[in-house]
């Protein structure tokens, strides 16, 4: 067959939106998954827990899957693997933490026979006709990797989520003699994050972030130190730690996600820290206000992170008072602003010295600014570049930073989740698309949530409803019991009695003219009472509730 | 008596928030309100619209109103004044384009037989005991003042929104001279707003953006131009007119407050420019893209907004090509920042060159920044210090820089919305409380939705509804028909017909119990109905939606 050496890039999430990252790279009958995240629902998904991507192609080509391969631990590149393991099974290859945290998840989704292979930074592990290698780089998480993917036709080369650190925490560099050497063999397509190609620059080093906190702690006196930030920025943790010790403090954890993700990092050797460093939070009442740091989550402003807590005087054991400092070792996620300085608010009227972004550097991005996404680029010098993980504006903008580095225009695809890129060794094209989108997870239920059921929500949510009953006599047609009219999230009933009658006394009027009219299908009474309280509501109000008939039948 | 020389200061809005700004002068038996704003409605507020003060203690103290005097015409400063004078009458004081601006909004509310009195920069208005002095600031609005308020006991200094621009759009530098003759006087107590507290340095020219917009107009080719921005910036509208008229392109208006404001400003004379500049939209079709700009609304994404509709491919008479530039010349408010995006990344799929505030200079704030605040505290330097219009961390922020300046701590003021602030002519101290919060309006209703409103909306939207409805004999306590099963927002019914069925089965089992128990009234029935529903959907699917049991009786 001519056809047959051909190559498919597949991207089924992580294309023009942030978050749920999915590649698929498909050689003949083989196809390797890079990564398998989730994210969180944008606000018009009401209800919604977490998001997950449409896998309707991995399931009919199941027999085709060899592999899924991770580049790291972060939620947007595992966190959708409980819900797919649901439906597809195949053997899974990560780093230590990385599997170490995935562990930890499937534990929770009471998940177990699944073929875990930890690698390392170096590792190759052939999977069919592919080969897939996994290299060091830098990110705020440890044991973050980008992939060459060797196939038949060339390098495909992942980059996973990075920046590039002279001087990282761990002391592991990103491997840039390898990245370079891969580049030297010739790489047939290149997939680039594109989180921060829109700053100019270089992103700072980690160890920027120890510096600041070594200040703080230094001219910290009595205060007692709270710090929030993700609970996977093991780094970061560790850069606390070594202020603790170096102050003389004892380190507290908050939060589940933190305690779990700590035990998960200093079980697999990620974390450095002194015997009695650690103590437990019930022991805190033991010490002193300045022999104590509570590291804890909610960075962002989570509703039920403990940090939030904290702030609302609703945390079971910390209570802070204006002997406390509390530092935000995060940058809000767009769309958190609000939530984030929420919690600040509330902490500043406690009387608490707040330090966050706005005010001081105890924050860098894990992310690669421009100079080093170019530094990568024309290290890999690929014939075909996708960018990747970002929305549109970001896509565009790295494909232009890609141009101007010599990567020519018709070898840039800008790609869309779903879209197939075929390439062979002549060219690369589009060849149509396979089944993508969202998936939403509300508790239990995996897609059964879909836009009508959120229209309803958001309909629900604006005005609130009006139930209207009445009970109807099958064999004559007459009223027998009702209009009973309930309402909920309209208007506060016991100072609109008033208007409840009113609308009592509509409903009446339509079942009057609608008997008169002869007018006995049910549906057609239930359309006649919607409408004419609709418009009576509307001109009353200005507001739109649901309007539920129900008839009930004896 | 001795104790009736005393002057209260009482913010009914704008301490410890953004927006809704009103604050009272009280001296004896005499009242002046400043300012009357309305803010938009927080994420958790579901399907309110706008959100006013409570204006109780106005109420009670009709009688002591000698005015409402407004610095300018911004909706948190103006925005309420329609709502609140349903309830009060009072003469209203402002300069043209604040009552302007307003008279607009009266028509919009019906409202007639309003004393509006235009003032202008400079001039004086005796109220009773105090006077009331409009001094020009620069703003992102024409016509902005400071208020200096003489009252007995000294000048009350109210800084309004400002900043220091020495190269304004219109000419009118912000009158340095007589803020600095007020300080010299001697100011009792000074309410300064301090939104761009926490920014270092000082906020650029108005007259930078339009260096940008003439680079952009010189560079625009064949294309068209479509700028967004707010309605009221007219500085900001005045810039585009001037590189339009330079650059040889028509304007057109899109979206309905720009079409308004504009013609008000036009009208009052705030606009220059030359006849023919400004074509009717329904006349674009006789120019080239390369004679054309478009100055529209949705600089802040929001939903109904020309800008989104444009991106959504929903505007009637605007539809954007790949020869189009489109200008966001705001930035985010925070909040706003997702759906800014969304629209940003709308437009760049239908290959529309978009440009925004993270890629080039197209926006200045119109608030001042730290060394700006610093000038004119330095000229006032009030005996007692108010920091305003902000959230908690802006107020501190300004507190801490007033100290700074030698304004001691004892008389900084952090207050809250409804604190009383009693001065005399020896101290100042807090002397407790009048009514204060956020009405709000939904619809025509004014304060009808209140907590358990909102509750109940955010219960169904998060998991829908369950309405169960059963009709029983009143004489014999029997179930006479249903249960009858009907969920909104909860699943896709059609795909769960078998939980459906088990709800009814559950409720059957429910009314089984309570027979067997003789369980009789009504709502132990409801209860046991709710409570066992609750137990099963939850364990079933983890959700909790809202249950109606509905009892019928015939």
């Amino acid at each position: 067959m001519r056809n047959s050496n051909k190559l498919k890039i597949i991207p089924l999430g992580g294309m023009r939106e942030v978050g749920k990252n999915l590649t698929l790279i498909e050689y003949r009958d083989e196809i390797i998954i890079v990564d398998c995240g989730m994210t969180f629902p944008e606000d018009e998904m009401l209800g919604i827990d977490v998001v997950i991507p449409d896998v309707t192609y991995l399931i009919k080509n199941q027999e085709k899957i060899k592999a899924l391969v991770l580049t790291h631990g972060h939620e947007d590149h595992i966190g959708a693997i409980p819900y797919i393991l649901k439906k597809l099974k195949m053997p899974i290859y990560g780093t230590p933490l990385t599997i170490g945290l995935l562990e930890n998840k499937l534990k929770e989704h009471n998940l177990g026979k699944v073929e875990l292979n930890v690698v390392r930074a170096g590792d190759k592990v052939k999977l069919g006709k592919m080969e897939v290698e996994w290299i060091s780089v830098n990110h705020s998480i440890p044991d973050s990797c980008a992939l060459a993917i060797k196939t038949p036709l060339g390098y495909v080369y992942h980059s996973g989520d990075f920046k590039v650190d002279f001087t990282p925490i761990s002391g592991d560099v990103i491997d840039l003699q390898r990245i370079a050497q891969i580049g030297e063999k010739g790489v047939l397509a290149m997939i680039g994050e594109s989180t921060n190609v829109l700053r100019e620059g270089y992103t700072m080093s980690e160890r920027k972030v120890g510096e600041t906190f070594n200040r703080i702690f230094s001219q910290a006196g009595t205060n007692r130190i709270i710090i929030a930030t993700f609970a996977s920025n093991v780094h970061r943790i560790q850069q606390i730690i070594n202020s603790a010790e170096k102050y003389g403090r004892r380190v507290v954890l908050s939060g589940r996600s933190m305690i779990n993700v700590m035990e998960t990092a200093q079980r697999l050797g990620y974390l450095k820290l002194k015997k009695g460093t650690l103590i437990d939070i019930k022991d805190m009442h033991k010490y002193n206000d300045d022999e104590l740091v509570v590291i804890t989550t909610g960075s962002q402003g989570e509703p039920m992170s403990a940090l939030t807590r904290i702030a609302y005087g609703e945390h079971r054991k910390i209570a802070v008072t204006p002997n406390d400092i509390v530092i935000l070792s995060a940058t809000p996620i767009p769309g958190n602003e609000t939530s984030v300085f929420k919690v600040i608010n509330k902490l500043l009227e406690l009387g608490v010295n707040v330090i966050y972004e706005s005010l001081t550097e105890i924050h860098v991005s894990g992310h690669a600014c421009q100079e080093e996404l170019k530094l990568i680029l024309s290290l890999i010098r690929p014939k075909y570049f996708i960018p990747a993980h970002g929305e549109i504006r970001h896509l565009l903008k790295h494909a232009e930073v890609a141009n101007s580095l010599g990567v020519s225009k018709e070898n840039i695809f800008i790609m869309s989740n779903g879209n197939c890129l075929e390439i062979s060794q002549k060219d690369a094209k589009f060849v149509g698309d396979v089944p993508s989108g969202n998936i939403l997870v509300d508790g239990l239920g995996i897609g059964d949530v879909g836009n009508i059921v959120l229209r309803d929500r958001k309909h629900l949510s604006e005005d609130g409803l009006i139930v209207v009953v009445i009970t109807m006599s099958k064999s004559e047609g007459k009223l027998v019991s009702g209009p009973d009219i309930i309402s909920r999230g309209f208007v506060y009933v016991r100072e609109s009695e008033g208007l409840i009658e009113d609308v009592r006394n509509v409903v009446k009027g339509t079942l009057g003219r609608c008997d008169r009219k002869s007018i006995t299908d049910w549906t057609s009474l239930k359309t006649s009472i919607r409408e004419d309280l609709k418009g009576f509501l509307f001109a009353q109000t200005k507001r739109n509730p649901m309007i539920l008939p129900i008839i009930m039948e004896i």
